[in-house]
């Protein structure tokens, strides 16, 4: 990891600033899948899911058979974790409902909004080793909630044409209408376009590889929306000098571990907490699988020393990470001073892997410095919000004058109309 | 207008399809415009003023003269007009302001959301003959409810280097921080990549052209978040038999006089209303300024009669309007089974026009079917919402292990080493 000790404000843009990904090569390759998806449906997809996951399917759709069988093919003992952090994360996200009172703007005009699900919503969840369970339940159950009536998930099958057990259990038991063995750019597009097995979608979730990354940029721009942009995971600890040094090292391990272009910064109040932290880490990364994936990430993670509380506040808003991990005496000083980051864990025995399985929170966050901008997936994510007005014939008598005087002023005539013929009817 | 005399649910979705646009062509255009003023700042910026709006400005901002000049020269009923506006406006976007209570998920796990604004934000507004000081009102207003610190607002100037009274007064009266005399392209990239007199920013509101609407695309993927995607303005008016024809001639008007592009969609409940109200739009059309444009708007607009109400529920919330007029006795039992419209018009007596300008509700809507999946501007549009979490010892203690448990079955064993460092020390 690089040291930064005191860095001066001005070079705080050159430290925070991510690498840049640029996937518009990938669109070549993608949009004759696109085009193939959209003219021939489930053959097409079936011919790709042959081609790239080198598998023939005779059907797209886990039968119900399969979903039933997860039952007994999962641990008793994951089946109860799983089950712990659905509840966990139903908690939190129903308590993201909202009731609009309607608000009399003045005496005869009523205005107020209303929630509606979105009714159609894709979700995609990557393949390979390991089965990402997690990310079904941080984006079916907030569906769910939010009364979606159509909850599809695409994830690519193995080279048997087979779903991890984990994953159908986690689908079956969060209500997911339709788990598609697709994967890669044929299944953002098969959600996209529509198929015979795979209904249409008006919005597509979750995480991928650069394929996915770039067809869910593409169907973007054709009308269906997406969760958020997608980078690579990152995180930022805070940690002062009474920080336990071995909890610290293993929150940026838990970074890491995701990828070798995973982010990790760590901001210490001290050279000797830092060299502190950083000894436990190799102690650490030794023990660790994926050792070798770990320290390439550590390669370009970045420790920095700021003794001030006012300096540690502005490097991290200037950051934006999409977690912050606070391991410090004062950590509840920080909390109205953080202005942007996507999920905060606050104390020393709030790990981040809490809010990534089931603690409540939703693992999906902004990446990329767009926590300055996007908030993280939330029962919200699943709703849109319909406004309503009703005015009363003695409403529009004292509201219409203002609006004529400014549909007129605006050169809108017919706006201006609008108002006038019935004001004469009043 | 195209009439279709109950038309099957076949023939519906050629009905509510939109024209498409493509702006990629475009692209080759806007790419040198963002690259100058990347490497040029003001510089470029004036250049491209010079060029594209034929004036050489010496400085790109509205002086606090010129803000302060507006209120003598606006009259004093349009300024009464627009200040009605803005309280209206404040009312119900104040009203739209949570509290978030902390959930605890489980003993000892306490979860919670806080809302954040956005620091910086960019409004454009387009320039041509009319000033649309309206939409000033509906972008600023929620950014200073939110809170956002810097509020940049783009405009073109006119041929003397100016911007129109109205622009300016509503700009002064609702805080934006800096009013830019600039347009098109170069505005969109001057507040993407800041300039010496231009703040960058972290999102970019407002409509415009098509330039405008490529460059807003081009910036996004390069990390400013927007705030929809942009087509052409839309209304869907459902009339019964008793609803009164001019009335909804004058709100299909409305929308025929904002562009040749705009769609015109009327739901009647029999073929003789529906030809009482073209008789109207045709005696009405005539006295329009705009009488032209709307005519060509009305060409590709088409009418529906359909008897049923199951039927009009689904037809409307198939084709999704942006601006959706009930003028029905029954308009009450239609608002629960609305599930896809920006904003909802009931009754005789509110024209969208009252919601375009100063019913309180925001005009900044989606169009072209992006309701099936998006909200129109509120406060939530300015705000971000960041997680929070603080787990206890004992927390932990009884959620660690299903954490340990997930984690090993997704093969991350840092994550799982995050829980089991700290449950030692418990």
């Amino acid at each position: 990891m690089k040291l930064f000790i005191e860095p001066t404000r001005k070079e705080w843009s050159e430290i925070t600033k991510r690498p840049t990904f640029d996937n518009s090569h990938l669109e070549s390759i993608i949009q004759p899948v696109l085009d193939q998806i959209k003219l021939h449906g489930d053959k097409a997809v079936l011919d790709f899911t042959e081609k790239f996951d080198v598998v023939r399917l005779n059907n797209l759709l886990v039968t119900s058979e399969e979903f039933e069988q997860s039952t007994d093919e999962v641990s008793e003992a994951l089946k109860s974790a799983i089950d712990l952090a659905i509840k966990n994360i139903t908690i939190f996200h129903t308590a993201q409902k909202e009731n609009f009172t309607p608000v009399e703007t003045m005496s005869g005009v009523t205005c107020w909004r209303e929630s509606r699900a979105i009714e159609k919503v894709g979700l995609y969840i990557p393949g390979g080793t390991a089965p990402l369970f997690s990310t079904i339940l941080m984006l079916a159950i907030p569906a769910k909630i939010a009364g979606c009536s159509e909850i599809v998930l695409c994830t690519p099958p193995n080279k048997l044409g087979q779903i991890h057990p984990a994953i159908r259990y986690a689908a079956y038991k969060v209500g997911v209408s339709k788990l598609v063995k697709a994967g890669g750019s044929q299944a953002i597009a098969a959600m996209a376009f529509g198929t015979e097995s795979v209904p249409k979608v008006y919005k597509i979730f979750g995480p991928g590889n650069q394929f996915v990354t770039a067809a869910k940029q593409m169907v973007n721009k054709l009308g269906v929306s997406i969760d958020m942009p997608a980078g690579p995971s990152e995180v930022q600890v805070i940690a002062d000098d009474n920080a336990i040094a071995s909890f610290v090292a293993s929150d940026l391990l838990s970074q890491a571990e995701h990828g070798v272009d995973s982010q990790v910064i760590l901001v210490c109040s001290s050279v000797s907490k830092a060299n502190e932290v950083l000894e436990e880490v190799r102690v650490q990364l030794e023990l660790l699988p994926r050792k070798e994936m770990a320290a390439k990430a550590l390669e370009n993670s970045k420790t920095i020393v700021l003794a001030s509380f006012e300096d540690t506040v502005d490097f991290t808003n200037a950051y934006a990470p999409e977690h912050l991990i606070i391991q410090t005496d004062n950590y509840h000083n920080y909390i109205e001073r953080i202005v942007n980051a996507g999920s905060v864990f606050l104390g020393a025995f709030t790990p981040e892997s809490a809010g990534d399985y089931a603690s409540g929170t939703n693992h999906t966050l902004p990446t990329n410095g767009y926590a300055r901008s996007y908030s993280g997936v939330s029962l919200d994510s699943f709703i849109k919000k319909i406004t309503f007005q009703e005015i009363t014939q003695s409403g529009l008598k004292k509201l219409g004058p203002a609006i004529e005087l400014m549909a007129e002023a605006e050169q809108l005539y017919a706006h201006k109309n609008a108002v006038t013929l019935r004001l004469k009817h009043v």
